[in-house]
């Protein structure tokens, strides 16, 4: 443990004493109105607004401990707030408070022969705890998310953000408080040690949801440690395979977007799939379109692009998350939905083509939590899908699978109403 | 590890390979048409009828060791089959049969902007795992359940009931086949050892979904030891809260019914909280109504009931599962919601009162999978529910609360169908 980890430790609460306040505090927001959490959710855009100037003082103290330790600079990019990173989090809380309140929607209902009247509604989860690496503008957006969808929110940063954490995080109570809701509607752990992380992982009765956000080693921590119900943010392994019957310059616009608009995201291309009868027509042109991406494939993709490395066993299963993609040249719509199985991670993945057959098929066969046709797979967002906004995007197959919004932080009730009856 | 668990495991197939063969079937069942799966649990449940005879010789085995190792006669009695329960595991399966196929339905779709069609429909979870007791029913209907929603059942039953497990196995797996889908469709475990459990729960990337069916020690394995998503079906601490305002009559129809109908469920009631203004009216003839039941009480509701004996602190929170009922009297509904709150397992929870304020309240702030108003816990099940049939009742909030039927052994995927679009 670092001496500054400790530094921050001395002073903390213990996260079970923390999980405690703000599950009491969920209890109160459970059935709290859509116009109180409005209210709270614009006092806080205002309040991170009006107190910018504390906010950058305590992530100046985070940048400079970082720089100090020599972090890597993209890192470092992450983890700097200026005065637009700040204003574009209060954006964010207002977009969240013009969204429809999910909470109390009536998902079904109907009647019993026996005159029972079964209703199932939602609501909140209760109390989801977030674990987050160095990005605090994650600590308003989560807390955003849960308050309008009745939760409190428990939030465990890093370490190397944690004084803009805590900035931000005391920012977002008084605004809550001020607007009449509890304080402990958002409760930041200030406590970074790693024991800390485990503890907050297996407060089982306290924490209703764990929803990670970040790299590998967090999930692998996650899935060593946690007790607690998980919603998991995974890789995105994404393909786009191009069809017999594909248009190839829609091809190519797809793939070209799919890699290289935001590479870095999960949502990007990784690989590439082509079928062989019209890889000589699309990939030397596609390779073309793709400057500046490294592009390293099978024998029969690099025989028709010279400059393509070999791709190595290794490269057909990783997320590169960078200018890079893998391609292969496959022989069947059959061979892509294969490749897709083996080494696909269940995010997203495309097909390009005109063959109505094809498109079905591979809808169906696919195992993701999204199949796109004719797009690319960069859609494959709250924000594309019109959630207004995201959590994440799950890509495991319980509770909600793809982009998570709102609806997504929440659970459901059954309300069974009756008359006296009794079971015969 | 005794004798005979060794010699089971000695001839056993590993655990992984179980699930890889399980993975590829569920490969296959997730496109299968629902006329194959519906005349595969029809091809079963005859098969299961004519084959009575050699699945009752494996049961008398394991009957017989149970004997011999002294088993209570409850387990023995959950453990023996006999031809009507043959009968009864066969009418199952033709009763799944013949519900709605909930794969392939679409739960929502909307048209973006930019003109991308988005449809959310349901899909398989893929490969559900159950473990559970010394009930060899739960082999057939389990089974039953996973094929109907297009997903492999992998089984692990307990050493106790492995030889009937292993015979009720091999005759679902070989009518399945027989309807032409991958005998693995139906996989159990017939490695009984611990080690083998643990295993089990940690085959992430093969098990979609695991669902205990057992008690406290299953669960606490789960959670110790589970990599895999999971849901818990947990315990039910039930309470009916006898209301200020509700008409008497009902009252005591309804408590007698959630206690006595069947006390060793999940949703019958452990708990009676009488409001004080009609606890002297109530509680005497309530008593009377229950005789054979065991009352624990609150010092007022002693002196309403002089049998009662006093209610420790540990009443409060113990899933009785027998003729045994904890009686508090409280003053207001706030306390009966405070005792619900901190003393409920989030299960079923019921109301009874004529008072609509009242009803409406108990309904927004009590946290449980199902409030009952006016009504018997005892209907909060899948096929009072109208499911058809469950394979729990969750009390988590992730995925699936309250009763479980085919739907909630299913996951969702988007389709995303474009034109050419490209992220700007």
């Amino acid at each position: 443990m670092s001496a500054s980890t400790t530094s921050t430790s001395a002073s903390a609460t213990p996260v079970a004493e923390l999980g405690r306040r703000a599950a009491a505090a969920a209890r109160v927001l459970a059935t709290a109105s859509t116009a109180a959490k409005d209210a709270a959710l614009l006092g806080a855009a205002d309040l991170l607004v009006a107190r910018a100037p504390e906010i950058l003082d305590a992530n100046r103290r985070d940048v400079e401990r970082a720089t100090a330790e020599g972090v890597s600079g993209t890192v470092i990019d992450r983890l700097r707030l200026t005065e637009a990173k700040v204003g574009a989090m209060a954006a964010g809380l207002r977009q969240v408070a013009a969204l429809a309140d999910p909470v109390g929607e009536v998902i079904g209902g109907w009647v019993r022969p026996n005159g029972l009247r079964i209703s199932q509604v939602r609501v909140p989860l209760g109390v989801v705890a977030i674990i987050y690496e160095n990005r605090p503008n994650v600590t308003s957006d989560a807390a955003g998310l849960c308050l309008k969808s009745g939760n409190a929110a428990f939030l465990r940063g890093s370490s190397g953000a944690i004084h803009s954490n805590i900035a931000i995080a005391a920012v977002l109570s008084e605004a809550v408080a001020k607007a009449g809701l509890p304080a402990d509607s958002v409760v930041l752990v200030d406590d970074t040690s790693r024991e800390s992380a485990v503890e907050f992982m297996q407060l089982r009765g306290i924490v209703d949801c764990l929803i990670p956000r970040g790299g590998p080693s967090l999930i692998a921590a996650i899935l060593e440690n946690a007790t607690v119900p998980y919603v998991i943010d995974g890789d995105g392994n994404c393909h786009v395979y191009v069809d017999a019957a594909a248009d190839l310059d829609m091809a190519r616009d797809i793939i070209v977007n799919a890699k290289t608009q935001r590479p870095s995201v999960c949502n990007a291309a990784e690989s590439l799939l082509v079928h062989s009868s019209v890889a000589e027509r699309f990939l030397p042109e596609a390779a073309t379109s793709l400057t500046g991406v490294e592009l390293v494939g099978d024998e029969r993709a690099r025989a028709l692009v010279p400059s393509m490395q070999p791709a190595s066993d290794d490269d057909w299963g990783t997320e590169f998350l960078d200018l890079k993609l893998s391609v292969r040249v496959v022989d069947s719509l059959d061979e892509a939905i294969s490749h897709i199985a083996q080494h696909g991670s269940g995010h997203s993945e495309a097909i390009v083509t005109s063959d109505i057959a094809a498109a079905d098929r591979f809808c169906a066969e696919v195992d993701a939590a999204a199949v796109v046709v004719n797009a690319s797979t960069r859609f494959v967002d709250g924000e594309e899908f019109g959630f207004g906004a995201e959590i994440g995007i799950s890509t495991q197959k319980l509770h909600a699978r793809g982009p998570m919004g709102l609806r997504q932080l929440t659970s459901a009730k059954y309300i069974v109403r009756g008359e006296g009856q009794t079971r015969g």
